[in-house]
């Protein structure tokens, strides 16, 4: 049995790692922390995680926590993350980052837009970015993997084969995500109680989220050079789910059905990516509470444009459900252990 | 007093109609037709109607309605719209359709999308497009006004300034649009049930919506040569509201302090149309049962990108509030008599 | 024109009256007050207001406020709202207070259910209750009125016929009651963030809630008699409304049709108050942004039960448009005025 | 593995059979009826079961369906259930029943209240009352189980152990009983489109719901005579759940204490049913996707009257998870095979 902790398990991100492993045979969680709910009980904070009453929530002692596990799920602030996670790996621990501490190579983008400076860039070379689909083998040797953040997973999926596969134009690409309000975490301002979201639907943060980089740097990559692209996101009157539809003008006169066969190969051994039939496309209420990562795929003819739609469980796929699939790679587990839950509806 | 029909009152748009023009001083309203809902009273149907309870819907018998008004509402299903109106008009009464048969300048284009011949080319070349902001004057003197489609009047009022200002590159256009549930009308299919679209997101008709060649014919005419964009709508869970959000690449480096500029001045005088201050951005709540719509600009600089987000309420600016500022408009009445309510939040 | 001041208008119930009084032609607005957010416009803080551009909160500073206005609604929390309400009533102005501290004519049953003494047995006495389908006359009068709760709103105009008419037992009588969340004010807890209400249902306070003795209050007059009975809220998953369903045995067998009659002339006269034909009940929806109570009434005949259905909007009947009402009586304006919006659907 | 058909499988309580048997290694599906679907795959018509791609709706065909299944989930309207349950019954087939045809043991009453005669009292003799916490034994042994219906689960589960503790005044009750949508089924009707149900909540079928005598005849059952209770069903704008709150007077003075340990000593060995301490009162939010009812109990020592809250999600508890768990106690597999599903939140 897999020793683990949770190093910041108050939030949804936390609750969602709780509720997955409780499925999970391989593994047993001998720490929660939490500063504010210290000395409470999972299931007191969580009614619905009634098999928790007696796991407690306790401060993150680093040195006590230590003892205690040999995997640790980091689901802390941005920033607190650094030195925390640079903690256990130095102790030879296996981690898993939640934050986006460890996601951005290059430690003056991760400045520029977290306006605060990376004290750990040893550390930080380690990291390996936590999307399986692109980095399985990596993952499976890393120490430290970083898991991607929500927007940029439904993203990053979504534009990967068609970069890849130099089938657009690199400066055209327009990424419009909308996502549910639990990606916020769990919120006491006023701008996410209850009478300000319902029955409302705004942008947010336009062309200035921080997601922004980290979908550029994977999908840099994959281009093999520099891209700036337009990233929108939106909240959602709904609890999970990111719906992201993006366009990017095709490099010439391509078919539909080639652009789908591509995209149905790319992911054709994935587990838990799907490509919809030609002319579907995905809703986010098929994938609730679910590791799937649904994409619809279309061409407009009258404009040359290729557009494809994705759709996650931002909680899931886009967070907690992410982190242990990484966990399963890490430790040779099979990799669909405890993401096998199906999504109800309605 | 006016004496207004209106043809086709059971569903939303003719609910709504009935709602702004029960303040309007200068109306009356002497039929509504619905053929399903025939000898029933207004209340009844709608109960949040109650001073109707006298009104009685009434089957559309053409020449019987024809001697009760002066001046039409048609709220007919598309196709079903176009002998109705041409019939009234013909008549030489004042009409405002709110269907989309009188919307497009070429029918060959409406066939195209539409799947129906046109059938009245000559009551088309009347017709005039009904959005105040571009063409108030002929509106003025029009005796039939086509009223725009909901997704369009968001789009084209986002596009407008920046495509006369020949400020962006007219190929690159993205509209993407979020819509309430209301916009596809009182709704007996399954996927338009509670159960299937709350706590759900999808796009729909993607590439292919009707809307279209609607926002194209508008745009065309504001640059001065043929445009095609991407327009991509959504499902949003939420009763009333567009919120769109436009991308499209500046021609030149451009300042964004120079475009909201721009913007500002471009509907300084218009009584429903605001541009908010640089950096606010419109949420769909804001404007619910106003004839509003809310403007919020900004230019990505890393992509050399203009970014437009637009807001309205698609039951009131998106079609009947927009008819009955047309109808003012056309009888040269206070253009926003009735039409100054005040959105409830939350 | 008469000056009016807002005390406390942050919140939901100060919104309202900003947004209800915008259209009273007898009202000017010169004062409203905030300390959280003095210096702010109030379209700031409210957009979907844009006519308050010009107005500033500011700090209650009793001295300065009072030479500015006539007429003062206090929206203030319990408790703070005594001595503010005292100093205004006791410098000659008039005022209708939406806290709860003045509703209880008991000085002893308010500190019993609040937990502070009352400070101002001597006003206390002078407030008038303000249901004006109970009490009009001596609103009329008053130079304070104690705005009714919103629960006790909708519970009380639902018993008070059958109690005065001597139709039920007195000691059987339930009231379950549901109310959306912005009765629960504007909101930074988490228990009110959007993720916990939403796709939730519970019920709160059960047996223990402060309203409770306002409803037994008024239910006791009506009877001649001290009532106790049983009062629950639950927490609806949508911004406004309460419905109320309330059970009580009946004294002996009555025909529903002659219940029916006994409601209807109840609430003949009343501008606010709709009893639904018989087999008909109310939906909060119909009544959103409205001052209506709508009231449904059956009989179950194998119980021999009353049960009644009461809807209104929490913020506007229960709270904001019930003080507007209240002002329109004491200052001999008609009392319909700005009350007359029509809800709009859906 | 035990050969499974589910006669009626494309409505939300077939759907939810679906996804709980998927996770069930005792199961196997050999067949799934749909007239409207036939043909059509499981997947088609619900995307979130992508593991039925392969399995087809057939049209009800008694004789070929009899060959294929050893057990028979039977998920057909009212009424239409009765000759397809008799004839799987006389074929020595076991079946659950989830229709209301044998739930009711007088066929007198099921004709009162269902307005169809009941052609079967033979086999309705044999029918067993599928509630295990009151019906464990005799439904291991039955070959037929009427499966409660969604409002009867809450409020007996709510009820059973005060009734049969003589706690209570049996002729005081009240149950008043608020449904998600989703209780209604996959629907058509105008009514429970989604704008239609959205931000409102109303009473319906107020003291003459179906439910009605099926909450009584086990209400009577317990409590050794005849009792006649109020019951009103109310709808909740959100998917899943119902939240019952019960009222019934004392038989005499009783510590809330002693009530609430009555509670748990009924329940403590239930697997599906948990008693919240007491002062805490159940969330439907907290249940969803889950076989557990959770209830909360108080005392309004005011009133000397018992309030019980019970919750459950009316698909699971109240409809599929009740019969899967029927199925593994007249199995003999271990009652919470496939039930251990944990809800998510938010």
């Amino acid at each position: 049995m897999l020793k683990v902790a949770i190093c910041g398990g108050s939030g949804y991100a936390g609750a969602e790692l709780l509720r997955l492993l409780a499925a999970h045979p391989e593994v047993r969680i001998t720490a929660v922390t939490s500063e504010k709910s210290a000395g409470k009980s999972v299931t007191y904070l969580f009614p619905h995680l009634p098999q928790y009453e007696a796991l407690t929530y306790e401060p993150l002692d680093r040195e006590k926590i230590l003892s205690k596990a040999d995997f640790f799920f980091m689901a802390l602030p941005h920033a607190a993350s650094q030195v925390a996670v640079d903690f256990f790996v130095s102790q030879g621990k296996r981690v898993v980052d939640l934050s986006a501490d460890y996601r951005l190579r290059n430690a003056g983008t991760y400045e520029e837009w977290y306006k605060v400076p990376h004290l750990f860039p040893r550390t930080l070379k380690k990291a390996v970015y936590g999307l399986p689909e692109l980095y399985r083998k990596k993952i499976a040797n890393a120490r430290l993997v970083a898991n991607p953040g929500c927007y940029p997973t439904g993203a990053i999926l979504g534009l990967y084969p068609a970069t890849k596969g130099r089938l657009i134009k690199i400066d055209s690409i327009v990424v419009d995500s909308k996502s549910g309000t639990s990606g916020a975490g769990r919120q006491s301002e006023v701008s996410f109680s209850y009478c300000e979201v319902n029955e409302g639907f705004k942008a947010y943060n336009v062309s200035s989220h921080r997601h922004t980089p980290e979908i550029e740097q994977e999908i840099s990559a994959a281009a093999g050079k520099n891209v700036a692209l337009n990233f929108t996101p939106h909240l959602l009157p709904l609890d999970r789910g990111i719906l992201t539809t993006i366009y990017a003008r095709l490099s010439k006169d391509t078919d539909p059905a080639h652009v789908h066969e591509l995209y149905r190969k790319a992911y054709r051994n994935e587990p838990f990516t799907r490509v919809l039939g030609l002319g579907r496309f995905p809703n986010v209420k098929n994938v609730r509470g679910t590791n799937l990562c649904e994409l619809g795929v279309a061409v407009n003819k009258r404009t040359n444009t290729l557009v494809v739609v994705t759709a996650i469980d931002n909680l899931v796929k886009g967070a907690s459900g992410q982190a242990v699939h990484n966990m399963n790679i890490m430790m040779g587990f099979d990799e669909t252990t405890a993401l096998k839950s199906i999504a109800f509806f309605p």
